[in-house]
């Protein structure tokens, strides 16, 4: 990848001190997995102020916020709170997914407030923007969505979901004999477009088109997955697998460009089921980074998606998940708010910090003993330093603060008994 | 067992017909599982209003909701409250562990209050009502734990956690090498009665004794884990081992008594050694039921223990694990409250959900399928209906409730795009 990519060799030799500190990696595991592509580097050339950020296992487990306004709620001063909640609470990465209001302006002013990376679905910009001007989906304009990832990518976005993975016979499976079709918002803009006008995917046929934008401002490829399963019922068909299929070989097609890309997937997935699809589509996808939301183990758990998700992320990053986009407990209902912003992260760090313990990641281990080791001396101070989230141990403390042990067992206590 | 068990014959004569349509089995799946004793039913002959329940896959996956006052927080009222609160959140059966106040009182208010099975942990009652006379827990007359055993069981309590698996031998070794020793309020109880007094375990050498009282009310033992590991340092030791072994002939010796017995285990346990350590439990104990708290698959998730062990307890379950003791958000900080209780039952469900679809169980999997029609149609009644949490999917709509999407998507819901 370095000898066909110099953004990316730049960014790594910048920021290489950085990395190998954060990551607890040496130099060459980074540098090898960036150039085989297991990892992926974020930071567009034009994104002035964004802290480089690595992804792809052994590199620990990143974290994505979803963010930005619906075409039903449109409050940017709330979306910029969303965007603080979450970098306080562990984000890695954000995409401004915003479909409501001055898209562009919001997306800069997100830019300016965080150093993190950010990612966005370029098409729901176009499709916003071509809506806004009076005219249908029906008859969208695909260079239209071409000018959309070209302008953003210019403007310093850091990686674009593109669903390049869906083709004609795989959208149509999934339409004929899906329970819940198309669930992606992207994939059902695309495939709307395809069956309107009875074309293939051009984000698939004019692929080579996308890897020229890509490389020219070192933005990383999120290939989407746009046939994902929306239900358990629909968890592993033909349209999941065609798809991934198609990524597999653009995956090689973006390194042979010397593009750095990751892959989405898959969805909603029975629990039995999640190693074996996660495995599987890591070896498709060239060990690239894949990056998942959820997979969701259940259909029916609305407003507590956030633990199904969890459930289904630890298993994925124990099968070789990289990249968690967080799911809040708004998911399927409505927009989430700072809260869901922030319980969404606590989830997720929760999921992956349960696998990173079981890949035997250092870091990890040494945390989970530490904050063991300050419960056995109920020395409180230690365990909020040590606990996932800080202040909520010592919020639920605060009554009993001046206790030695807690509220629930007192001079029962166990941990008191083992002195 | 119903050769030597009069009372389970009765019981499971006068509920069958409702234990059939519950549980969607046939009447010779459930008899024989009473039978060889991968299955048990609660109900003590002396709690009559109580509604018999029955545990062991393939039954539906049970949920324990664990109740009652501390030391520290003893409002009689809020846990009345918080019974009734789990009932409607979906339990199946509350422990009460009340260790401050009127306990006897309680214990009476809670059972004419619900028709749910109570479990109890008598040791708690009988240590509460020893430091109530003044005396020290390190002079434990060991015969008054015996008599509230008795006393509770006559009382119609429909299980109870005995902790019979401590020896002298893996107690030594839990305070010796162990990150986190004893965590098990009642093991560590035990522990320090037979250290104080250099005795193997009174529960252990004389459990004859408890079994002739369960025997009398058909009350079902839930041979507790007070050496389950709490921390994922301690996960799969000596102690915890040992204690397991202990467990395993004490199964064999209550149903050749005809006694109805549980096996509960294990505590923290890191996500790749569930599944192992589920299944070697299961076979050890017989197939006798498995009752988890848990397990958490880290240990710093205080605040979202709730979701630590909804991670672990879906593969608990996917493993052969029977009966989940809820985990709330207070755990290993305060007392929980309302609202800690009725998160806690709902990620319990999630988490018996994902595993009962992973293992097959068809009322879940059409659960699921239903959910999935109702979102596809973008029909909100229905998606209400075959929520785990019907409440929460309408409070979250209430705002938009008179638009067909989601405020997520608004116009551009995927749904809408696949009609």
């Amino acid at each position: 990848m370095f000898s066909k990519n110099n953004h990316l060799l730049e960014i790594f030799l910048k920021s290489k001190e950085k990395l190998i500190k954060k990551e607890g990696l040496e130099e060459n595991v980074i540098y090898n997995g960036l150039n085989c592509g297991s990892m992926v580097l974020l930071g567009n050339i034009n994104h002035k102020n964004v802290e480089p950020l690595l992804i792809g296992q052994p590199a620990k487990i990143k974290i994505n916020a979803n963010i930005g306004t619906s075409p039903l709620i449109c409050k940017i001063d709330e979306e910029m709170e969303k965007l603080k909640t979450a970098e306080q609470a562990g984000a890695d990465t954000y995409m401004d997914l915003s479909t409501g209001g001055d898209l562009d302006e919001i997306r800069k002013n997100m830019m300016s407030l965080s150093h993190m990376p950010i990612g966005t679905v370029p098409i729901y910009s176009a499709a916003k923007k071509w809506q806004d001007m009076g005219k249908s989906m029906d008859n969208l304009d695909m260079e239209y969505v071409f000018e959309e990832i070209e302008y953003q990518a210019e403007s310093g976005v850091d990686y674009m979901t593109i669903h390049t993975g869906l083709d004609i016979e795989a959208v149509k499976y999934a339409y004929e004999y899906r329970l819940t079709g198309i669930v992606s918002r992207g994939g059902a803009m695309i495939a709307n477009y395809m069956l309107k006008n009875n074309k293939e995917n051009p984000l698939l046929k004019d692929f080579e088109r996308i890897l020229k934008i890509a490389k020219k401002y070192n933005v990383t490829l999120s290939l989407g997955d746009g046939l994902r399963p929306g239900s358990l019922k629909d968890a592993g068909d033909f349209a999941q697998n065609k798809e991934v299929l198609n990524l597999s070989k653009q995956v090689l097609q973006a390194r042979c460009y010397g593009v750095q890309v990751m892959v989405e997937g898959p969805g909603h997935v029975p629990l039995n089921k999640i190693s074996s699809q996660i495995k599987t589509m890591k070896d498709l996808i060239h060990n690239a980074p894949l990056y998942v939301l959820g997979p969701l183990a259940i259909d029916n758990g609305a407003g507590y998606d956030h633990i199904s998700a969890a459930i289904g992320a630890s298993m994925a990053v124990l099968a070789g998940a990289d990249f968690l986009c967080y799911v809040t407990p708004a998911e399927h209902l409505t927009l989430p708010d700072i809260n869901d912003v922030y319980q969404g992260i606590k989830a997720s760090q929760i999921a992956a910090a349960a696998a990173e313990v079981a890949l035997g990641r250092k870091s990890v281990i040494n945390q989970q003993e530490n904050m063991s080791r300050a419960r056995n001396n109920l020395d409180w101070e230690n365990m909020e330093k040590y606990a996932i989230d800080s202040n909520i141990v010592k919020e639920r403390r605060k009554e009993f603060k001046d206790e030695k042990e807690c509220a629930m067992c007192g001079k029962f206590c166990s941990m008191k008994v083992n002195r």
